[in-house]
């Protein structure tokens, strides 16, 4: 299908971006010539298409095979130049403020990084190091306003939800706008973007005018789930690890609501470092919810963390079945502790400086047969390690369900073997069953589940 | 069916209310506890419901039979006491903002005007006396912003419309709001919140953080269709006429969408006015625009302008079908045009002062049938003077149709007798039937169609 | 001499005048080219005239004896036509913000006020009718912020004192700005400009950008005595009355600097206020100050309230001798217990409602050789109506002395006979003559002082 | 004498400071207690006495001797720990605001710069290098405004100079002021506070709440000359080259009035840089100006300029005597072609990037006896070339007379001696004499004035 565009036009940048120097101007137009070229021109593409019906990463791809996106140097800073860019992003000649905005949140956040710009001194070799990167690139991308009370809350879940979990979300979303609470989520549709709709007409209601919606994305993902045009802040981490970071040291509650293997293991990531002994006396606000036909899902959800990593993980979040009233509230007062918490410390309002994340979340798991069978499912590890080693697993299960080089390395190899206790490996069997019966997770074709691990104890 | 209630809760006024003498205080508590309470307990209920499910004013004040309101006299100012009412206005025991917002306003609007507070030496035997209280009532609200470019777009149309035609006034609000504009509607359903709806969307979108969505209501119409949640400013004009007046002042441009009697009626005065000679050079954009499955309705009704009022009357407005951002580039361009116009002849852009609104489009007609019978719908009248008659011809077919009081009077004495030109009459009888046809004449028990007048040429 | 003029120039307002209704321009019209002409005109001309050096009223009228300002009506508002402006009010043909302001003020108050658009329905009859009456005035300059924590310092003094006394007020000013007080004055030079320039200076280090610096003037006072420029709020009261009504009901708290007989008049007005059995638990902090050098005038006029009100008035406030940043540091104390008072009784912190005004202080009092005979000047009398008498006694004193009128009727009728007790005439006849042994007192003539009363005991 | 003191108080940062990491804070804190802490110490020591009388470096020093100034790292960021502070910085216990500001802006510029985090990657060996890091210095002190039409103009001149210079450039401030202009200046008194104060009134006059005076100061100056208090954005730059960088690049135009020998070196930066045939197209309005007693001074300057650089280099700069309005008036005329230049070139308003400035005004010169007698000073020589020996020359020359090392130097191996021309080095005798004749030279000891050079053709 072919499409409307705008065959060539230029932007100038509003925000960070404004006021850079000649010499940062020109890295930037050399990196974003080379190496990061393709990666910031996908974005830019997805971003660009926000307001277009279609959110399919690779039809729009397609339907925009020569669009092209420069950038030039000029005595002012920086220019952007669009080539056959979607209409859709402009009314009457002039791009949507929006839309602008994210087209240079990208620029900052994928070109500057990807420059010597964005990390001056970064050592990524450090636990501590990592984290003063994720701080870094929030600073750069003026995510953190010091001095405003602890209100933002983290709403995690699923991209393609049922309706009426997507209408539960938005409720939930409104009566958190309701009581003047702000909404990051990860982009996209589904959760991602209900919460922040609900939010956008309740803060309309309590007359708040600078209601904040932000968007943590990341390069893999934005291509493919555009940032909603509700975001009205949107930072583009380098990875998964750092993008999971970013949310719990710039959230200060989370709400979990249903979705898939992938909403399960951003759960246990969020357990294992709560669970840390280091972070026992830290209050940070937790809960699972969904509408009354997600009961099942959340019970053995909550099931299963009592099975494995024990009551004490279950005393980290409260589950609440169908009341978004009441989910709002018991967020609204775990923020107050979490407010007083710091008061107490000096800790910064704007970052979790005192949350430790141990090492083990910040560095990637690569889910080869080796690693995977390297693992130990074991009851009697601590609660923490034993979050860490689950999650890894189950990353690496689901890559062996569903992504490409998971499948392949299942095709060449055979089945993963993991090394656990049956207490720990026969509730982790059901749940992920139960996923595949409540077609929450994708399998490629329809075919029967076929589990791509087994269990050697 | 038993509400939920916050028994007893007391409220103190942000805005004009704010600062009121001790006198002014005195004179609300006495006039609202007086003839005005119950017009003022029936609109404060409405506003209170806002955010609930069910729109239907009868429901609502049986639901809350026991709701009243006290106005308070403090030494700080005002102060009102509310006795059971609806728990959804409420947030943890806080009243939402808005609600509190409209609360006042209501106040403001009813009581206040009632009292002499309103009026100081208002003159309504006028025209000019009239136009003037209109404006004191406007300013009074805070309505009238000086300085602001024009761009406040009155969109006008049905309440009960298909959903059809309710998403295309969405997104005619969206290509409004892109564009910078503003919305006036008269509150309510239908296409009073769509426009609204979409234009907060894109006002988002375009960063713009002090969007208008403006609601002119008045006593009758708001106790049974409450403002929607996103109207930000409300004023409750005394009766239809100045409801009318203050449209065609405040607003610089007005969008008619499909709808039904009452539609047309509105259009009707808004082309009588602006064939007033007085009015031959102001410029004044009108778009009449819907939906392709509108279309023929829209045909129609412009035909029916034809026949009756002449081309010359067709000139005054465009014809827009099934395009939203064609309409919002129209209305654009039209209201540059307005802008230009003001500031050549020094008009104030907040007001339109030069707009020339005879006396008989501002005092209400009372369709009896000797005030029937006495109009005159001959082709050779002035244009201006003949819309004003086929006007009330419309409002006294109208009520004969639809309005208790009328349905009483044809009973009792038989059609209305109406002096009129076949060229006049047989385009009106040709649209009454179309809009029975099309089903947007509500009829009385569903029965056949029969005509409530006959023509005596 | 001949000035430098701006032969004619047009000015639009800013603020409250922005949105005038047609009706209310042609009054304004009417009424400022008739009756209120020549006093509208000379307040302009003293407002246009407050950067240049003279501030002498005669000269600066006589300078500019061809200026003419008039009142046009357009379709969009009021505009003001300038004849022969001084040439200092403008800079390369833009008027100045700030004289723009105050001449719409100019404007607001006194051809508004004269018009019966100030005052519809105003009741000047009663005590309570005039207290609503000054409310209104204020409202309308938009004076009124409700909800901001009390912290208007009124300061009271002479015009015409010592660099000594000014740079001392100066310092007190930098004190309360430092302490992010507000400032209000009687305008014009002396006390009435030196705290408002510390002030200007201590918020600007303090950062704060809406330092208030309101200037309570009157149309006998404001064509002499034009505001300084500091002033950026300007509120011309009808008469001295009411004017002092502002100051104590918009006040927070009074400092009262070194000053001549007026000065006195106004400190004995305020403790006839004080003293009522009303105002017995009303807290409202007053401060007596001033500089080393003027200890010895500060102790007698303590001294003579203790001699003739009692210790109980002197209870009323504080003396501090050469201490600015005590006087601001007892201040701030002071309006926290106001803050405190006005919270519990539901007060508003905008307007002292609470404060108790006997009509006897409301009224005028005319120095006629009967209305001085006929005060009562003894102790036995209630303290709050012996401080009435007083202050009425003084005013005819004063006026003997030094007014035309009072003067005249000396010279016919010889000296006012006062029927007072020795205990309270002794103490005022030597309060007197301190004034004129230190030159607080201006002489006619410079001839040696003669008492213009005797005692009739 | 003993000095009132605060014996201990913590403080927290506004501004960039707020949002430090953790290891940016370490790092500060590990500088700010080493190498940079007795440089840090005596700039807070000058800026907490800012309000005080003695402006005296040395009596400061001496007077808190025991002024003691920690770093602090909390887990929300920077706190500082002032010992012995002067207690007229702060009211009832609290820091005075601009204090506070003025505070954190030294630990930026100097304990932050001196850590590696005010410069990563800067290059400071090539002359963009040097731009580039000026440019990072700034806009971490957040003074780059994006999008702020050109309006800041430099005011340059003496430190000491007479009170009727002073009242001069006063008014001078107070017509920029009155234009909306702001202003920039080196810190401390004489020029470098009359034009902020001027320009202050005029701010309030025309209601400007957000009127810029910027403050640019160096180590070695700051402590030494503590910013005035009307400074509302200070950044200190490290060393006076930057310093002079930072004037030429941030400022839009230049006002000198009559000062010193250094003012008069100043302004031979500030022609050699224009004379750049680089520069020939650039519009910089620079404007010499002074009181009637200051124009013979003035006269023989520009002078000097033609018999040295020729009438090229006198058409970059007007002499305008004894005319503020008219110095105002020509500098807001030539702010204008800046802007429109700019625009034409798509150059940033913020930054005058197109500015060239020779590597050889962006070096120290070091005025020994082998550099001197390097010198050329012949009129054959391209003007910008001469102008920056001319410079040189001067700046050596001064050193001989007035600095520590110089006189030494002088002392050591005799007078400088300096290759020129005559038709060079006969202006420049003339002018230094009348400096010494003007008593603009302070002259060690008070010794009639004996050459430190001579002249070798």
């Amino acid at each position: 299908m072919r499409q409307d565009v705008v065959k060539k036009v230029s932007v100038h940048p509003k925000g960070s971006l404004e006021t850079l120097s000649q010499r940062e101007v020109q890295q930037l137009s050399e990196v974003g010539s080379g190496s990061a070229y393709e990666l910031f021109r996908q974005c830019a593409l997805a971003i660009l298409n926000t307001g277009a019906q279609s959110d399919n990463a690779k039809t729009v791809l397609e339907a925009y095979r020569d669009f092209e996106v420069r950038i030039h140097q000029e005595d002012r800073g920086v220019r952007l130049e669009l080539i056959n860019a979607p209409a859709d992003a402009f009314v009457d000649g002039d791009m949507i403020a929006s839309t602008r905005e994210m087209l240079f949140s990208a620029l900052r956040d994928i070109v500057y990084t990807a420059s010597d710009l964005g990390q001056p001194g970064a050592d990524l070799s450090s636990s501590q190091g990592i984290t003063d990167y994720v701080f870094h690139l929030l600073r750069n991308a003026r995510t953190l306003r010091p001095g405003v009370e602890p209100k933002m809350v983290v709403c995690w879940g699923g991209h393609s939800i049922s309706i009426e979990e997507y209408k539960y979300s938005k409720k939930v979303g409104h009566e958190l706008g309701l009581r003047s609470l702000d909404i990051c989520t990860g982009c996209g549709p589904g959760v991602m973007k209900g919460p922040m709709k609900g939010a956008t007409i309740a803060h309309a209601k309590q007359r708040i005018i600078n209601g904040r919606y932000l968007g943590l994305s990341e390069p893999g993902i934005i291509a493919a789930e555009a940032p909603n045009p509700i975001v009205n802040e949107l930072v583009i981490l380098p990875d998964i690890e750092k993008r999971l970071e970013a949310f719990v040291r710039v959230g200060h509650g989370i709400i979990v609501f249903p979705g898939g293997a992938g909403t399960a293991e951003e759960f246990l990531y969020l357990l294992g470092i709560l669970m840390h002994p280091d972070n026992a006396d830290l209050p940070f606000p937790v809960i699972l919810t969904g509408p009354r036909c997600a009961e099942a899902y959340l019970r053995q959800l909550h099931e299963f963390v009592g099975a494995t990593l024990g009551d004490k993980a279950q005393a980290r979040y409260q589950v609440i079945i169908d009341n978004p009233s009441e989910v709002a509230r018991q967020m609204a007062k775990g923020l107050k502790a979490v407010s007083q918490f710091r008061r107490e410390r000096d800790d910064a309002f704007h970052f979790n400086w005192l949350l430790k994340v141990d090492e083990s979340f910040q560095r990637p798991f690569d889910p080869t047969h080796d690693n995977m069978s390297a693992l130990q499912l074991r009851r009697e590890l601590p609660a923490h390690q034993l979050a860490a080693s689950l999650r890894q697993a189950f990353s690496g299960i689901v890559a062996g369900n569903v992504k490409d080089r998971g499948i392949r390395l299942i095709e060449q190899h055979g089945p993963y073997e993991i090394h656990g206790d049956p207490s720990v490996m026969q509730p982790l069997d059901r749940l992920l069953q139960a996923f595949v019966d409540q077609q929450r997770m994708k399998l490629p074709g329809g075919t029967a589940y076929e589990p791509c691990y087994r269990v050697v104890s």
